[in-house]
């Protein structure tokens, strides 16, 4: 439990939303409430979410299929549970929003319910990648916006600054871009020109950045920057290719570590170790992912997140609330 | 040792390229000769090289350092090894190329002096990714173009096609466009422009491909399909982050094996079963990316490549070779 005021907003969960929805979403949030004192609103159709408790629900008859196309799912479910959801928070009634939903459709109904922050172009959606020993490295746009124009990525360098800042109060965070070469000058020609555009501006100086220049797909998990800012396609198909990669090779370590009677004999000596740096380093079971930009705090969670995985990310919307994260990204764009 | 001719040409192999040039390229080099049995002709300065044994050296007395910049390094240095090494396969002297210097270089010079296959637009690195339990899925493009044309992923998508039937005897090769949704229509504009334009033509019959559509980077190492591309940016950093991200986790877990006196005490239970593992996972021990399109085998190994891994690289060229990839890519365009 926590010392915060208990009048506190809830967060509102999308309860139909997600590989094991309402169950799993139902389960993360009565976690997210008991364990962690965070209040919570569910949101969906009150008859397939089974016994919420003292969780209270805002009904929604419409739901968003997974594979739906989402700006026209969010045009014409007007009470699907990611719109009311969204507009929860636009009117006052939750502090932020989370679905582990159809991706697309949560962004969009954030989008045009929440409203963007005035000075931001697009939202980006913020990913932390694990970094063994130190603070996550946050990348972003991942997959808000295939096509990016430079301008938009010195708007997601300015947000991934504010996050950071917010989330593990690192004053200067350390912000690079991805790209294929270490030297100034690589790339393709979005990151040619966003590199030119960034020299011809103070805005480093302006919001309290450090900027480190050029950095490359391997350096995304070692800790050399706290932001890389890329195009949404790019950002996108590196936290895929390492939610796959990654995911995969744990998976597979763990069937070989159960694969004989004497690997299993091992595992009272082996589990305690392991099982904590498997957990540090799935990108999959992290799930935290937040839409910045937005005039409201919208976090998206992987599909196929656990309870406990639902739990967590409800638990960061609230902290990001908390802390602000809306207030900053909006005062970083004052002066624009 | 294999069965094949004894008066075939040699692999040229850069000796100056390379984190532990030429150490550990001369070591290479040997096990190749003499576990494999392939030809080898070292390329470099001739008294650095330590012993090479039986092992004949084309002398070069310039080196491109791994951070030069590639085209004008080529240009100038124009008794480099990578320069040298390419020509050899020009003029008859080796049957490839193989250099784990710098990568740009490397293409250049192969580029420049070998020459391009006619009807392929760009060359492109190809790498295959491990699956476990099944056949490699090869990427393309890499690295050596950062942005593209539709048209020049349709000639990737030929390249592969005729590389993994070389390569792997996969008759039909499924072949994949990298994007960020399954769905049709899902990606940049690049990937837009791509699909329509791979629907406007016969390719994949006339090649003998099955087009398996949109995938997505999870499904790089999961095998549902042997050939994926993409433009050389996203190519690239998929094969960094993925280089970083798994081979950081396998690190940690080997780490974490001897990290304890109770952990270390495992070894012999667990190493026979990890350790095969652990090699078919990691992208970075493979190394053996070849550069398709030109006319001359060109092989890129990691800067970081042990001699093992260099050894295996020298055996895949020769292979390739062999297999006639040259001559297949060049049938494969000769209708264009």
């Amino acid at each position: 439990m926590t010392d915060r005021p208990s009048d506190r907003l809830p967060v509102a969960v999308d309860a139909m939303g997600g590989d094991d929805a309402p169950a799993s979403i139902v389960e993360g949030a009565r976690i997210a409430v008991e364990q962690f004192g965070v209040p919570v609103v569910l949101v969906g159709r009150p008859d397939e979410l089974g016994d919420t408790g003292t969780i209270p629900v805002i009904a929604a008859s419409e739901v968003v299929a997974m594979d739906a196309e989402p700006a026209a799912s969010v045009r014409k479910l007007k009470d699907s549970s990611v719109v009311r959801g969204a507009e929860a928070v636009r009117d006052g009634v939750a502090s932020s929003f989370l679905s582990a939903g159809n991706t697309g459709a949560a962004m969009a109904a954030s989008l045009l319910r929440m409203g963007r922050i005035k000075g931001v172009s697009r939202p980006a959606i913020a990913v932390p990648f694990p970094v063994l020993g130190s603070t996550d490295t946050t990348l972003l746009d991942c997959g808000a916006n295939a096509d990016c124009q430079p301008e938009w990525l010195l708007q997601f360098a300015k947000m991934g600054t504010v996050y950071t800042r917010t989330r593990s109060g690192i004053e200067m965070p350390r912000v690079g871009v991805m790209t294929i070469g270490e030297e100034a000058g690589k790339g393709n020609a979005l990151v040619k020109a966003t590199c030119e555009l960034f020299e011809q501006t103070d805005w480093a100086a302006e919001c309290g950045a450090t900027f480190v220049g050029n950095v490359e797909g391997r350096d995304l998990m070692t800790g050399v920057a706290d932001v890389i800012v890329c195009d949404g396609f790019t950002g996108n198909i590196i936290l895929k290719s390492l939610e796959g990669g990654i995911g995969g090779a744990l998976e597979a370590i763990k069937a070989a570590l159960r694969s004989t009677p004497e690997m299993a004999a091992t595992a009272d000596i082996v589990d305690p170790v392991l099982t904590p740096l498997f957990d540090a380093l799935d990108p999959d079971q992290r799930g935290s992912a937040m839409l910045l930009g937005t005039r409201g705090v919208s976090m998206i969670a992987h599909g196929s997140s656990t309870s406990s995985a639902i739990a967590n990310a409800i638990r960061t919307a609230d902290e990001m609330v908390e802390a602000g994260i809306v207030a900053n990204v909006r005062a970083a764009f004052a002066a624009d």
